[in-house]
């Protein structure tokens, strides 16, 4: 017979942007998630788990006449007897689904719906170091109110979240602001027209291209500083490498409203609203941003959330086009070290705020929303940071193999370890190298390896050797020490169990 | 300004073939794979969250000549600038990337490597009623190990983890087969060539044809008996609706192993393998496969596990095609009504078994391999049959808004609950008809409704309406009983909490 022709091999690799996820990475991802349900569950939040393909149609963004309409996500078209089938994608967030599930469910759903979601996301965007094409997002969102109360509860969600996950109180802090007193402060800058036209933001100003500008401005505050943004909406800035910046060409009193926006945070929340009332002058919508910047200050004071922990800072700028009302930051606040080895503040681990036309798309209606979405790879970072969760995985206790034809006893071994709930496994490689199993047990991380040899069996022994303390030995320990501190024991096959639980309580 | 035009609105739904989950759905599938991978992980075993997406040839099965390759996946080309980008694809199953994983990072893992993975997939399948596009798998596996032992394992693992999702012992059983015994029966009904082409199965039988009929037959055991498989095998058979079935045309002779082979489950484990030694005549690959469970029973038995859990069973059939050494399957003995309402046992909720070339695709080399997939729905379903899991959702206390503007009093009291554990929320919506607010409580089965009017609040009290029981008393009490047992309480504000905890504790 002749040989089959060989297909050349397939190379094992993920697609570009794309990695796994192993042992810890994926298990203190799965605890930190489980805690964040728990307290979201306790709020009346409910679990939603939409699927993971949605038609694009319904993801929205997407032009029906392009031909190959994945800009952005990952699509595809499926194949009927026309091959004219329906455009599909991957959802790229979890915020476009939780539209399209309220839209199709709302006659089954309370309203107000609560829910909240995790999970991957896609994006079809260039991949780049430590930046992927999946990625979870974990999110809640009150859906079909437009009460305040709404908006101060996922803020003190989100207060208690951060801590049960492990970020102590003073390390963190959420910063609410309110897109309506940016609106004002424009207004302020550049005047409005009627009140009929608050209704329809964005296309009420004659100087469209400027507003823009300085809302771009706003968005440098953070990099340049008050100075800096005085210049660049006036007369304009050299940057640091001396190159010369354009400025946005306001007068000195029509930059000032701006300036005082960025710079009211004040002592307490009462100073802050007074100073925001200046900024946005006469304007009826900065007013009613300030009213309800006011109101989530109010009910988050009722509920025990102080200035400490929660804070109304108009310095939040990150989002504020995306958003219509208020909106939410939580940073954390200690300091770690950058990549160059500057201290820095750990920044920004989640944020969100209030969109209006959620649903609207599909029914014509408004249904007021308000929501946030916590960073799950920054906070897993943060926890690591802080020692909450250990960079060393757990490994088991590992039985050798002494004596291949006595694998039943090593069974039994295993079988009774993990029946006092202590994790634990027979080796299942070949075993007539002793020192492979060893290193097996090395890169297992294995605090303990069980030895039951031919001799031991007869004298109704084992050999327990503790690997923690073997290395830590090995690695420090003077002669002296090692004397007195074996890391291997012997004890009858009858002790194993308790013995081994006495070294593992001892490893801490 | 002319009025934009009009777009159509979306369609508010999934694509064909997928859907949603809501609330428990997903809460109670999260439970039930938390409590697995704590088995997992006490034998062992590590997560791995591989990329759902994978490039279209590492997953395999696909021509790379075809054009778009999304035979039974969902897949896409990447877009490159000469528009020849990669063809990627939603991972169908768990074991293709476990494949492609192992292979890609086999330096980095502990050989042998126990993994587990629990995700969803997707297949680019006809969807129909209950039959979904994207379901979970639940997988463990272990990679580059023959030895019997990981079998074992693998069996014990399954065993421990039915009982602890709440399968009781007795409701279940875990019937071992194995591939090699059927081909030593197919030897001993066809004969084999030589030794050297024990190596290469699937291709040494003159009459292939009839070995698949034979194959085929042998699945239609559980459906015709023993009998219809003689006929089938033999001279051919009448079904039910009186239509002949022509048969493979072996003697009676021939097709005596296979029925050997079907009816070998003896009284006890010993008994079987002597029923099987006999079906298997001399084939050397058949006494091989033999050896193999009874080395697997051994195991099993030196752990405790009696043939009340784990049992060696030949008739165990379904996949024995796809693997190459022992085969598991778990089912669930307990009687349910089907839709029909016809009582009959519950039947598989897991599967898997030994497999060989997992690897070889991308290295070359030949990687042993054996491996466990859970129906994660089906045994949801088991726990809900078995009143496990609560069918009813566990609602939040509802506390109502009886003064709009006191909106802080009432989320003062969620927080006051929710610090003490309990699952509350303050009603978001519009506050004007109480009786909505009864309603949305009723949508959310809240077990207590909390209401605080102005005269209450002078008072210092609280009204707690128990909803459960006063949902009971509604449907069946007496006056008497209505009198007696009431279902709203008055309270000092101060014992809100305490009283709210009382009676969820009295509601159980």
């Amino acid at each position: 017979m002749a040989k089959p022709k060989k297909q050349p091999r397939p190379k094992a690799v993920t697609p570009k942007g794309f990695r796994d996820y192993f042992g810890q990475e994926v298990t203190q991802r799965t605890e930190m998630l489980r805690a964040i349900a728990d307290v979201y569950h306790r709020y009346g939040f409910d679990a939603l788990e939409s699927s993971a393909v949605e038609t694009v149609e319904a993801l929205g963004k997407f032009l029906p006449d392009v031909d190959r309409p994945n800009e952005g996500v990952f699509a595809w078209q499926e194949v009927d007897e026309n091959d004219k089938g329906d455009w599909m994608a991957l959802r790229y967030d979890l915020t476009a689904p939780l539209a399209r599930v309220y839209a199709q469910h709302r006659n089954d759903l309370p309203t107000p719906y609560r829910r909240y979601a995790m999970g991957p996301v896609w994006r079809n965007e260039k991949p780049g170091p430590g930046r992927y094409r999946q990625f979870y997002q974990c999110d809640a969102d009150t859906v079909g109110t437009a009460s305040m109360a709404a908006d101060a509860e996922i803020c003190a969600m989100l207060a208690d979240t951060l801590e049960t996950v492990g970020i102590p109180r003073g390390d963190y802090l959420i910063r609410v602001n309110n897109r309506k007193v940016l609106t004002g402060v424009l207004h302020s800058v550049f005047g409005f027209e009627s009140e009929d036209e608050r209704e329809h933001l964005g296309a009420i100003y004659d100087t469209a291209e400027k507003r823009d500008a300085v809302l771009r401005t706003i968005d440098k505050f953070d990099k340049v500083g008050v100075d800096g943004v005085r210049e660049l909406l006036t007369v304009g800035r050299k940057d640091s490498s001396g190159a010369f910046i354009e400025g946005v060409g306001l007068s000195s009193e029509q930059a000032e409203p701006v300036i005082a926006f960025l710079t009211s945070r004040g002592g307490s929340t009462k100073e802050t609203l007074d100073n925001l009332r200046k900024a946005v002058g006469e304007s009826p919508i900065g007013a009613d941003g300030i009213k309800e910047l006011e109101e989530i200050a109010s009910l988050l004071h009722a509920q025990g959330y102080g200035a400490d922990r929660i804070v109304i800072d108009p310095s939040v700028v990150r989002g504020l086009g995306y958003y219509t009302g208020p909106v939410y930051e939580a940073e954390l606040t200690f300091e770690i070290f950058d990549e160059k080895g500057r201290k820095r503040q750990f920044g920004s681990v989640a944020g969100g705020g209030r969109y209006d036309d959620l649903v609207k798309r599909f029914t014509g209606q408004e249904v007021p929303a308000t929501g946030i979405s916590i960073g799950v790879d920054r906070l897993l970072a943060a926890l690591r940071e802080k020692g909450r969760i250990s960079a060393q995985a757990e490994g088991p206790v590992v039985v050798t193999v002494m004596d291949r034809d006595r694998m039943a006893d090593y069974q039994a071994m295993v079988a009774e370890l993990r029946n006092a709930g202590i994790r634990a496994e027979v080796y299942l490689g070949n075993p007539k190298n002793f020192g492979n199993q060893l290193k097996y047990a090395d890169k297992r991380n294995s605090p303990i390896a069980v030895i039951e040899g031919g001799d031991e069996k007869a004298n109704g022994i084992v050999q327990i050797k503790d690997l923690i303390l073997g290395a830590k030995i090995a690695e420090s320990a003077t002669l002296e020490e090692w004397k007195e501190r074996p890391s291997q024991f012997e004890v009858p096959r009858g002790d194993l169990v308790a013995k081994v639980r006495e070294i593992l309580d001892s490893q801490g």
